[in-house]
């Protein structure tokens, strides 16, 4: 259940993260990997991705990876208390893909760190995140997926 | 032509802020005030304002209040370098708001707090960014708008 | 007890807060204003205050703000999460002043702002801050101060 | 003259980090590691590491790390734009240890990210910074050392 994209993944992500295209590739304890196929809306005009699909990439990607739960049918939560990101590079292309994993933490907050690399290969941004667990999503354990 | 809602500045958005039908409410040198009415695809199942949206909002106003450009037909740019979010409430009902400020900066680079209020006059984020000009964009001339 | 500077206050001070000469100057619930007053080994050679005193006493007023006891013999006591610092212009002169205010959070967790001005009145530098309460310190009771 | 522990790089600390005991230890192009021997007035009452001294460092080894200047009698001047801290674990021990590497940026802004250790090899913080290079010191080439 571990590693390689599972379709019940899909289930699991928000409205928005949806509407976006969000893919989860790969996720494990404390590591998850997340990809955008960027659209033309999420572009400038000179082709750029748009710095707000980045830092809600990095948001999803840093939550996700202290999120993983190996139970088919439970699912852990999270919110975000407090993110940031460092444009390092234009994103071009046609994906990008975000690596994130928990840096540290105790039993209710955790930390992560996240980089975002276009398709070519480029770093594009850095982000820094501080998540805090819904009620009964501190463990591998989790909580009965709703809805 | 400072003041409020000018139906040219419609034209300066760009795709992503656009489709999230952002608009500046109001706008002068150092400060600007834009919303986004929140769309069902912009939250979640519980119904509270997706945090990348909010972050994306962040940085589209931090931007936006050091760009300013009283002359018809010109604008000004710049790029992220940095962006921080601390989420400090649930943003709930059908519009968000964000003032920002520039705070300080020099020739090049400028730095802005922003605050996101919901429908409730809830505080539900702040942000700090840091922006760079692009050439020519560094004092009211601005820069004619292409396209 | 609210209010203006408070001897007791500044047994309050960690070891190093106190190294650098930090002063609480006012402080009620929800805000603190600090200052320090910079040495010649807090400068560079161009007699600029160094950031990492501007970042420690943000870090410090950011957390206070959510702390203030009105009970003696009592206090309050939080760890950070996440900090972050906007340079916006060199300090120069004799004092920095942080004033910092608590912008919401919930039962645990807790988000502060903080400006920091040098002796000209200049805006040197924005921060945000997340901050835990220990256990006990959720409350204006506080906890006895020990040692 | 790249790799280990230079007595020429000690002239480079300013006042405040020389204060702290701040020692590079290695510094190549993009990457340095610098560390910080923890006096007794650096921690709380509970002999943790105050978190102002952990920003102090991550401050200068993000900057040092993209200011590697190979040249005798030379060096690379750059300030702080931003920097972030996210504290993960408390630093306990005797020395602490940060890893600065630079992550991108152009010809006048770079970013860098650092994780620092305390002696125990526990990752205590991760930190993110933006910083501009003084005019002159875009390159290896670098500047006089002056005084």
């Amino acid at each position: 259940m571990t590693g390689h994209a599972n379709p019940d993944w899909d289930r699991l992500l928000s409205n928005f993260n949806r509407h976006l295209g969000m893919k989860i590739l790969e996720w494990s304890e404390g590591t998850v990997t997340v990809a955008i196929d960027i659209q033309d809306w999420m572009r400038n005009r000179t082709g750029i991705v748009h710095g707000g699909v980045t830092a809600t990439l990095i948001d999803a990607a840093g939550g996700y990876a202290g999120n993983f739960c190996p139970h088919p049918g439970k699912r852990r939560l999270s919110s975000t208390i407090a993110l940031t990101t460092s444009y390092v590079a234009p994103g071009k292309g046609g994906r990008i893909v975000a690596k994130a994993k928990v840096r540290g933490g105790g039993r209710t907050i955790y930390a992560s760190t996240v980089e975002v690399h276009d398709e070519n290969g480029t770093l594009i941004a850095i982000g820094e995140g501080s998540f805090k667990y819904f009620k009964g999503s501190e463990t591998l354990d989790g909580v009965p997926i709703e809805g």
